[in-house]
């Protein structure tokens, strides 16, 4: 099997696609972030802090991968060491999980606060909350698609 | 590569190891059912409701591979059809999603009724609500390690 060496894999570290995903990630990341944080008090519901504590860890997690992949292709050789594959397979999918938890709780508690607090939950907030939770799960969605093609690739060697 | 044949794979399709897991599967998501939608009234939730539909899913599924792998076991011949096994997966990795998906929501609204709703979430009710959550992880839990093991194994054929 000739993985690795001239042809990339089309989203494993090192690729112009995971450079994609991780900035995407970094961008929904931050997105969601500053969509629950500013200006609303996100700090009297847990789920809601839990999800900007994960989204606080995804930020400099892609933004670290980013730069990695960004050196890969201007010196034209990937990181493909089996033992940092592996570490950025466990973070990826370590990460995924609780950023799936933490758009899970939020989208649950924002349908409760929607149902029962009608004048809790004012629309201009409730909309906002609505919008962090949406792009945590497309930030959930880019770092699996990630951890997918790595892990894959650490298989199939 | 000698995957297959003689020596089963740890916990892939067709395995006592496999067989375990589909048990333990079962068994927490009919314990997750039971505690959620027997006596109470689990219905004015949404998050209760996605629960109860999902385990509702995993109970068949899970049961039916539990058939195969006794099926396999005592016949010797392990079903590892790629075909089939891709199937499994692809089966494995949705139910494991949504299960999860629906463990942390029921885990995020049991939260903020026990924060906010001291008197509407009587500590009977509240406790099986908990209960009903916990088993839907461990039920979750074992799911994700079936799809991961028969992902590894098909991964490296």
């Amino acid at each position: 099997m000739d993985h690795g060496g001239g042809r990339a894999g089309a989203g494993t570290i090192g690729s112009a696609g995971s450079l994609g995903l991780r900035v995407g990630q970094a961008v929904f990341s931050s997105a969601s972030l500053l969509f629950m944080s500013v200006g609303v008090e996100f700090f009297s519901y847990t789920a809601f802090c839990f999800l900007v504590t994960i989204m606080g860890l995804v930020i400099p997690w892609s933004c670290t991968l980013a730069m990695i992949d960004v050196y890969s292709i201007f010196m034209g050789c990937p990181l493909r060491v089996p033992g940092v594959m592996f570490i950025v397979v466990v973070g990826d999918c370590v990460l995924s999980l609780v950023s799936f938890a933490a758009a899970c709780s939020s989208a649950a508690v924002i349908d409760l606060l929607l149902q029962f607090h009608g004048s809790h939950c004012s629309p201009r907030f409730c909309g906002r909350y609505q919008l962090s939770a949406m792009m945590a799960f497309l930030s959930w969605f880019l770092m699996a698609v990630s951890a997918l093609f790595n892990f894959w690739f650490l298989a199939s060697r």
